[in-house]
């Protein structure tokens, strides 16, 4: 199990955007900031701006801006735009095969439930941290650090 | 994100040993029983034999069984023999890139520490889970169905 690296840069450009306020900021610069590949880079931003987390503005003054509060976009927020809604664990409800339908199959299979259950843990913990809680976790003095590299860009 | 197919397979095979009592099953069996690819599902076995899950006697009397007692065998531990013990989050420091050495690096990442969280949240829901406990949710006679059905195999 693999959560993609899309995750990771998606983070990192939500709590730059944070530390940056009102400042919107392009592809390039991310990419520059953190070193990644732009064209990769964009198609993650994008995905971040259709499910309504990030607003872009085109133009050479324009870029990403949070479509939100830090405190309204939650990690789940995030992983789902860029992974996608799907659980992790798909049944294919191998239970079923080479038996005679059942009544009991309209149940949940309980392997299912099981690996759900945790996936639900999983996903209640993401939901309850949000880009505002990364902003508080960061080091001391980090948003003005970010702020005067971004200037020198 | 997505948890590979041997998942649910390793998970089934291990209930089905757990209601078959002391029948050493073989793979050509449980692959008869779920419809699945032999060669494909050796392997996942021969993973869970690998990592203590199961046990294998070879011969034609021969197959596989529990290794230990089902409520001592957890969901992570199925998952961790199938999928690796490594972290679906995969921190690459982005946060270092284009910066001069700090020692605030020293700190895990907040990113990271947070996607980590929710892992172990995850983590943890599938080590409190045992095979006894699919047992225990599996409906009434499923032990005395899967036992007659193997017994006509």
């Amino acid at each position: 199990m693999r959560i993609g690296e899309g995750v990771e840069w998606g983070l990192h450009c939500c709590l730059t955007l944070a530390w940056l306020g009102e400042e919107p900021v392009s592809t390039a610069k991310f990419a520059t900031l953190f070193e990644l590949p732009p064209a990769y880079l964009k198609k993650r931003l994008q995905a971040l701006v259709r499910a309504g987390i990030l607003t872009s503005t085109p133009g050479a003054k324009g870029g990403f801006l949070l479509a939100r509060p830090p405190e309204r976009i939650t990690l789940m927020d995030v992983v789902t735009a860029l992974e996608g809604p799907d659980e992790a664990f798909r049944c294919t409800e191998i239970r079923q095969r080479g038996v005679e339908p059942s009544p009991e199959f309209a149940r949940p299979c309980g392997v299912a439930a099981a690996m759900r259950k945790a996936e639900l843990a999983w996903r209640r913990e993401l939901a309850a941290q949000s880009v505002a809680d990364l902003v508080a976790a960061a080091p001391p003095g980090a948003a003005a650090r970010m702020r005067q590299r971004y200037a020198r860009l």
